[in-house]
């Protein structure tokens, strides 16, 4: 099938609800084959998230309640952007510094995660933290967050055994895991 | 922090939008220190993805429209559950069947995904497919799905470049590639 004939088309956009994170719309669409469909989606201001490595091989994570799923879980910093177009890395050095406390040298950009593209905009641009320095935390008013400090080995194999849910917890441990073994062998090399 | 100190409890909870997939609520909360707050969020039915590994190392995927990125996805087999609390394996062979034809005589689960934890209660549960073999292709009315298959080293190559956004794409072929490597490893041992 050409890619080309796989776009739908807008017909009509309907703004339901304009939350402060949740912008519901939903839309009468044209599918590729010229037949009437609807879409339900939310629309997000997009977000960061960053995975802090100390140099003795921790990772810097939180323990937050998650009211949807009401249950408490173990994430790697990150938040939404504070306004549209807000730059990315700077987003994330400021989350790290809210949650963690810590500045850093090294900022290594991970790539995109569309957390769930069939009904969900959110783009979460993913980051590795190195060489941190530690500092105060400076949480916003509404989050209760414990900080618990995880060896990397042990955050893959939490990922492994199924008990890490998060999705960007779950990608960021796995590629900075391939990552810093792709680095090694480019030193034997 | 006590973990048990960070939970929020609900005051009262608004239905605003009951979609065919979106079911959008606002709750109006207590904070762990007692201060209201307020919750938007969707509810989801929940949905399986499934990783197709075949005998040659290659991955059974499908390219396919995204409406809310407007944007062609190379994505993993997925689906949403026909109704609740259907069984999640039966669901994962049921879209490995749709989208790709195949059925498997080994379905591993990976564990459970939560695609948007702030503001979505979604959870995928992830499958590994092997043994399979091939059949005939029955997408739903509504799909528009290009099939590709693409060795799991290109794709793990991918998702590291950052050229696969898709969440749960990105964690099963990163979690299947560390998976064959742990069992390679034991087979060794």
């Amino acid at each position: 099938m050409d890619l080309e004939q796989m776009k739908e088309t807008c017909v009509s956009s309907e703004l339901i609800f304009d939350g402060k994170v949740v912008h519901l719309y939903v839309d009468q669409i044209s599918l590729p084959d010229g037949r009437p469909a609807m879409r339900e989606f939310v629309r997000h201001i997009g977000a960061v998230c960053v995975l802090p490595l100390f140099e003795d091989g921790t990772v810097a994570c939180v323990r937050q309640y998650r009211y949807p799923n009401a249950e408490v879980l173990t994430e790697i910093p990150a938040g939404k952007l504070d306004y549209k177009g807000e730059d990315r890395a700077q987003a994330a050095l400021r989350e790290l510094r809210e949650e963690t406390g810590c500045a850093c040298g090294r900022l290594t950009h991970l790539g995109k995660l569309y957390t769930s593209p069939a009904i969900l905009d959110e783009v979460i641009d993913m980051y590795l933290a190195e060489e941190l320095t530690e500092g105060e935390t400076d949480f916003d008013d509404d989050e209760f967050l414990a900080p618990v400090r995880i060896p990397l080995a042990q955050l893959v194999d939490e990922v492994m055994a199924g008990q890490i849910p998060d999705a960007k917890t779950q990608v960021a441990v796995m590629r900075v895991w391939e990552l810093l073994r792709r680095r090694k062998e480019n030193e034997v090399c």
